[in-house]
């Protein structure tokens, strides 16, 4: 046997404890009853040790040099590039930091649950503060190893290649039309007349609107679920894909459109390709591209005008209301483009949701390069909010720096991935658009063509090109942010 | 530490492996769609060789050697004693002849499920002749490092303690009564005129029923769900059960009865010592014991007239039927109280089901000790059918000893394990019946004292005791077959 296939047989194994993390993970979420929560978390953080220790087992490294000796064919060359990167980033932190950071990160979320409902900064800022230390240690080994910046290591995480210098780009060209394209739309919508449906919308008839809408959207139930959970995600692996959704009887397009999201995370994990299941290299490219086709189901597919003429009847049909007008196409469509600047990230519409996730990623970036320390993210978080969306968060922690999960328990260099999706998928669209009418084949209800297209050009891609490559290979160009601007003007403005 | 608390933490990691295994086990029969089944077994395999690497790691021999001379009290005593069990069992097979009898199995089984059908005896007495080639290797090895017969020593893993001259004494006990009690019951009951209720019982008011009486019998839901498989079993871990059950609309009582089954098991689980989670010494004591928890849920329990008295109204307000007769508590009685001689062991009833136990004991015990082949076990089983139950099976596999899954898969010395839960159960109901008064409990909706009975003297006892100390603490005296034939004449013949 090579050193290469001992790789490939080792990652296969590190690969089972995942699917074993990921199901027993959902499981916690969805079926779980409480009292059987200490119980599984040890047996979780018991896996994740073993998973480490196999991850960071000392003969790897000669193994990695081995195999690099070897003749490899292309694919397993870049293969191998992705097996070493796992294995360094699972090698760079000492352990007694992880050890550190994730108690400090445990301790500052389950105060803030509390702390948020008071409107206590001063109490959680003394949380996040060590929080924030043990980030930028962490950054700091990642930046010496990498000889990146420290928040451009922290970015690489979650986004391989993406840069702080590329993301001011993008992020400034964003800032330098969203404010005032927002209050465009917010004018011209002034004068719409929309429909608020009212409930009650019964639970069981909104999952089977749900299931309908997923099969519609291909999703594969030979190798996947929809169940319920306290917050919606995706999870358990490409073979058995596990999305969940939370029900709201007052209103039924929360779920739906949450599930249209997660049906697209789903779809991208169930059309991974199988010869490269188990490795690195057969693993979805980044969060960012992740989020690209959750927002290219929800955003660029779902809310468009043409789809909701195809949801609307479904709705109507599953709630039995088919003369309510509130249900009806045109008055869906409004009501699933209504944009209006608020507080909460996560209740935010497709045009707002930038600002949002730009003036984290700017104090984030910052915190983390040490220009700013946690008393300063107030006055910023108040500044910004006021600059980008008109809105001041003075004195409202709950509402402003104390609403996201992200930062109490240090996932530093995620939020951009937010809005990097949003681009990729609207890219993606406009490199569709140009090789098929993707309105008439909705109308037509054939949507293989764009899975398809998806399919092609992402899915079965994994992670065998950076994601700069698989940019270029599928729209022609790197990213930027033209796209998602027409892309907002095309349906916001006109 | 001590090396007496380094085997602690050694068998919690083990019991934390158990947990993952156990949850990702009844995802895979309650919840995973049929697509994810190749790469979750193979994600259980990978578990179950990391679990065996563990139980078998060369340091424990020393270990179990120092913490022997170690002053120990006389709890850790018990403790070591049982976790020294446990290891000397995963030490004793050679990992070949396991992985041997593993894909022997699975080929014995795999072709069985349509042998059966097929009524191919000559196909699978060959597979068979294989798995119990195998089996008695395991046998000779195991009764060469305990001591004990061939036949004994496979015993020994599901009843320890347990011997074929005890059996063989109990079993010729109920042989020397069973038949002319089963003849007798059905004279009895020819005149009886039973309505069988009549469907469709839709599946939700049958879960809803099944949530309502596994709620009077104390089952505890922040520690335990209630879901469908197609084998109902009992499993998850201790501080979140897992039950199971299967719904068939044209007849409530079978799922009905399934899960007050289960819901003994799930209350055993449920209720071991908290102070001894994760060490085998807190481990349930016996396969028969939990059969025994099974059947006085059951059995002892649910099929008594007081306690149908108790059913009967909860069914009837389930299926909006208050003035069903079929559905009325003497119809009830009698309808879960039908005795008639069968081919089928999983369909047979309380009074015959001892007969089809009893025939395979018989044959498995002369199967591994040598005294027969698999070539006559066609013929020993339709001769005993015929003695013990008046049923013929020749030429009728199917229904004869094609009819199981224990022998295809070399699970020899299980069987037993279903009639001493009988017997240990009536033997508890009989103790239980000398300190209250049961019936009037029952009455009295007053199921309290009657648990915590079960409680204090099975459940929190776990393996702290043999199955013979346990019997002895409990009821005053040993296993014997007196209180089970007591037990059926006071519900059959009066």
């Amino acid at each position: 046997m090579t050193f290469y296939e001992k790789l490939e047989q080792h990652q296969q194994k590190l690969s089972r404890l995942s699917h074993l993390s990921a199901i027993c993970g959902w499981d916690q979420a969805a079926m779980m009853p409480a009292g059987g929560n200490e119980a599984r978390s040890e047996a979780m953080a018991e896996l994740a040790v073993m998973h480490h220790e196999l991850a960071t087992a000392p003969h790897l490294a000669e193994w990695f040099e081995q195999a690099e000796a070897e003749s490899l064919t292309k694919e397993q060359a870049v293969s191998l590039k992705e097996m070493k990167r796992g294995w360094q980033m699972s090698n760079l932190l000492p352990a007694d930091l992880v050890e550190e950071k994730s108690l400090a990160g445990s301790k500052c979320e389950h105060a803030w649950r509390s702390q948020r409902n008071d409107n206590n900064w001063h109490a959680f800022s003394k949380n996040l503060e060590k929080v924030v230390e043990l980030s930028r240690q962490e950054a700091q080994i990642r930046a010496e190893a990498t000889g990146l910046s420290r928040y451009d290591a922290l970015l690489d995480i979650y986004e391989p290649v993406m840069t702080t210098k590329e993301l001011d780009q993008l992020f400034s060209d964003v800032k330098s039309w969203l404010p005032s394209l927002i209050q465009q739309v917010q004018e011209k919508q002034q004068s719409e007349a929309v429909l608020t449906p009212a409930g009650p919308f019964p639970v069981e008839q909104q999952k089977a609107l749900s299931l309908e809408v997923m099969t519609k959207l291909g999703f594969d139930f030979n190798h996947g679920r929809l169940d319920v959970s306290v917050h919606p995600f995706c999870g358990g692996v490409p073979t058995d894909v596990r999305i969940t959704t939370r029900y709201d009887e007052e209103d039924f397009t929360s779920a739906l459109m949450g599930v249209i999201h997660e049906t697209g995370h789903a779809r991208y994990e169930q059309g991974l390709p199988a010869q490269w299941r188990g490795l690195p290299v057969g693993e979805a490219r980044s969060m960012g591209v992740h989020e690209s086709q959750s927002l290219f189901f929800e955003m660029q597919l779902s809310r468009s005008e043409t789809f909701i003429d195809l949801l609307a009847p479904l709705a109507s049909d599953a709630f039995d209301r088919r003369n309510d007008p509130a249900l009806s196409s045109n008055n869906l469509t409004l009501f699933n483009t209504r944009v209006k600047p608020g507080y909460i990230r996560v209740d935010a519409d497709e045009v707002t949701y930038p600002a949002h996730v730009i003036l984290r990623y700017e104090i984030e970036r910052d915190l983390i390069e040490g220009n700013i320390e946690v008393a300063d993210i107030p006055e910023l978080w108040d500044k910004k909010m006021t600059e980008y969306l008109g809105l001041s968060t003075r004195c409202n922690y709950t509402d402003g720096c104390m609403q996201d999960i992200h930062w109490t328990d240090g996932s530093f260099g995620y939020f951009p991935s937010y809005t990097l999706g949003a681009m990729y998928a609207a890219q993606f669209m406009a490199a569709m658009h140009k090789e098929m009418n993707v309105e008439n084949l909705i109308r037509e209800r054939n949507l293989s063509p764009i899975f398809n297209w998806l399919d092609r050009h992402v899915w079965k891609k994994a992670s065998t090109v950076s994601t700069d490559q698989l940019l270029i290979d599928a729209t022609g160009e790197r990213l930027n942010a033209k796209y998602f601007k027409q892309h907002l003007i095309d349906r916001y403005l006109k």
